[in-house]
C-alpha cells in the first residue's frame, strides 16, 4: 500500500476546499521505549510498540497557506530552497493531501526546541504539519486519523500530536491502519528531562538509516521486539505507580538496548561521541552517591537526563550546560 | 562436579612425586571469537566455542617449587601477599594438583607483557602455571588434558597453551571433558596486532562478573550464542581463505556484539572510556579511507588494532603510542 492509498482510507474522496490558512503546534517528544526498526518502509509501519514523552511548550507550530507555483517551506524565518532533502521531504509530504499537482503549498515553521537541547524537529514537525493540514482542509480528524497522517511523515510524529505520556503501537495490519500513538492519561508533574548536547564533528548516520542497517544485519536486533515489548510494559507499570526508579531503569536500558542494536550492526554504527560516554559515567556515578538519576539517548550524541523536581538543583550543579524541561508545566 | 574431580578424572590416582622444579611458558591471547557467557561457573564451561590468536613471546614464564610451609607467589621479582585475591586464585588452582594438605608450592612468574599493552595477565598466567605443574609433576598431559586444568585457572587460559590460531570448543558435557582446546594449522606471518592502552580512572567490572550479568540479566545476550557460533565459522573460513576483511570486519563485529550484550545489562556495563570511543572513529576514518584496519576490544577500555604488516606505518603514524605484535614471528 502506498502512503496516498493509506491517505484516502483515512480522507476519503471529499472535495478539499482549503481555508484561508491552517495552523498548529505540536510539541517534540523523547521516546522512554523507543522506535526501532521497521515493517514497512513506505507507511513507517513499526516493528515494536513504544512510549514517549511529549515535551510540552518545546515544538513546533507551523501555518500552511495554499497557494503559489510550487511549495515553499520557511523555518525559522529561513526559506528552504530546492533541492534541500527537507523540502522534498515536506513537499512528498504534502503530495499525500493535494487535490491536484497544480495545488501547491506556503509552509511556514518556527520551532521553540533551543539548539543547545540537541534535539531532533522532524517529529514535531510533522506532527504540526499533519495538524496544520487538518486545519487548513477542515477535516475534523480524530486523534486516531491524525496519529496515523503524521505518521506517514515521520515515523515518531504519530505520537508528536498529544501532549503528556503517548504510547504508539505498532499494529500488525498491512495498511497500518491499527498502527497509531494515544495518549495516556496519567500525568507526572515532578518529572523533568535534562538535555545535554554534546558536540561532534562527525556526521551521523540518520535514525532511519540506521534502524534499517541494525534490523538486516544485527544478530542481537533478534531479540529486540521481545524486550522492547517487556520495557512498554514496565513503562507503563511505572507511570501508573509513579515508581521513577523502574520508569528511569528501563527507559535507560531500553536506549542502552537500542545503541547496542546498532554496535552489533555491520557497518558497525556508533551514535557515541566520546563526551557522551564522559556523560553516562557521570550519570552512573551520580548514581552511585545516591542521586535518583537516569538517562535516555535516541540516534545521535546527546544525552537526555531523567530526574525529578527534588533533583534539579543537583543535576544543574553537575551539569552547568543542561537544558531543563518540565513536560507536564507547559502553560 | 568439582574443580578437584575434574582434574582426578584427567590425572587419576597416581602417586604425584615432584621433580626439584617445574617451569613453562605460555602466550597471551587475543579472541577473535569472544568467549562470553559460562554454563558452568565451577568449571569454567562457556557458552560458546570462541577462536584466539597467541601472541607470540608476548607471556608469563612460571616456575613451581614444592616446598615451605605455606604457598608463595612472586609476580615479576613482587612478592605477592595474602590475603590478595591473587594469591587466593593461585592457591585454589594449586589446590588442584596438590597430593596432600601439607604439600605447598613458590610460584614465581614473570610476563613479558609490557605494561603499555594493556592486557589481561590471567590467560597466560594460569596457562603458564598448569604447564609448570604438568612439568613438576612430570605428568607428561598431552595438549587436552593441559588445556582442560588450564581452563579451571581461568577459561581463556584453555587457549594460551598453544601458539597461533587457537580455537576452544564449547563442549556440551557436564563434566567437561569435551570443552578444550586446539590449534589450528594454518599460519598467517604477515598479521599484525596493535595495542592501544587507554587509561582511566574507574575501575571496571571484572569480565568474569561482566558475563554474569550479561548470561542473567540482557534480553539481547539470548542472541548472542547464535552470533558467536556464525562468527565462529566466518573466522576460520577467513583464515583458511585469508581473507583478511573477512577476519577483521568479524573480529570487530563480534567484540562490538560482546559489548553490546553489556550495554544491555542490568545495571548496565560500559567498559569504554571517552578515549576508547575516540579510537574507535579514528580506526573507522581510517577505514573509510581504505586502510585495512579492524580492531577488538575485550572486558576493558583497551582496544586491539587487526591489521597486516604492509599497513603498520600508516598504523603507527595515526597511533603512535601502539605496541605491535607479530603474533607467527616469535622466536
Amino acid at each position: 500500500m502506498t502512503r496516498k492509498e493509506a491517505v484516502r482510507k483515512i480522507v476519503g474522496d471529499r472535495p478539499l476546499r482549503a481555508r484561508e490558512k491552517g495552523k498548529a503546534y505540536a510539541p517534540a517528544n523523547i521516546a522512554l521505549c523507543k522506535y526501532w526498526g521497521k515493517r514497512d518502509e513506505e507507511l513507517n509501519l513499526p516493528v515494536n510498540s513504544s512510549l514517549s514523552i511529549s515535551l510540552g511548550s518545546l515544538g513546533a507550530t507551523t501555518e500552511v497557506v495554499a497557494g503559489g507555483d510550487k511549495d515553499t517551506f520557511r523555518l525559522n524565518g529561513e526559506h528552504i530552497e530546492g533541492p534541500a532533502p527537507a523540502l522534498a521531504r515536506v513537499s512528498a509530504f504534502l503530495d499525500l493531501l493535494r487535490p491536484s499537482p497544480d495545488v501547491f503549498y506556503h509552509v511556514n515553521s518556527t520551532s521553540t526546541i533551543p539548539v543547545a537541547a540537541g534535539l531532533a524537529s522532524s517529529a514535531s514537525g510533522f506532527a504540526a504539519l499533519a495538524l496544520a493540514m487538518n486545519d487548513l482542509y477542515d477535516l475534523n480528524l480524530e486523534g486516531k486519523s491524525l496519529s496515523i497522517i503524521a505518521r506517514l511523515g515521520s515515523g515518531s510524529a504519530s505520537r508528536s500530536i498529544y501532549h503528556g505520556f503517548v504510547e504508539w503501537q505498532a499494529g500488525s495490519r498491512d495498511d497500518g491502519m491499527d498502527s497509531y500513538a494515544t495518549r495516556l492519561t496519567d500525568e507526572w508533574r515532578e518529572l523533568r528531562l535534562g538535555m545535554i548536547k554534546v558536540s561532534h564533528g562527525e556526521k551521523a548516520v540518520g535514525s532511519r538509516a540506521g534502524m534499517k542497517i541494525a534490523k538486516e544485519t544485527s544478530r542481537l536486533y533478534r531479540a529486540w521486539p521481545e524486550k522492547a515489548a517487556e520495557d512498554l510494559l514496565s513503562l507503563k507499570e511505572a507511570i501508573h505507580l509513579k515508581d521513577f526508579h523502574l520508569l528511569g531503569r528501563t527507559a535507560e536500558s531500553n536506549a542502552l538496548g537500542m545503541h547496542a542494536t546498532m554496535m552489533d550492526s555491520w557497518p558497525p554504527i556508533l551514535y557515541w561521541q566520546p563526551q557522551s560516554v564522559e556523560v553516562m559515567h557521570q550519570i552512573w556515578r551520580l548514581r552511585s552517591e545516591g542521586l535518583p538519576v537516569y538517562f535516555t539517548m535516541d540516534a545521535g550524541p546527546n544525552v537526555k537526563i531523567l530526574f525529578e523536581e527534588n533533583s534539579r538543583a543537583d543535576v544543574e550543579a553537575a551539569f552547568p550546560e543542561v537544558t531543563v524541561v518540565a513536560p507536564f508545566l507547559h502553560p
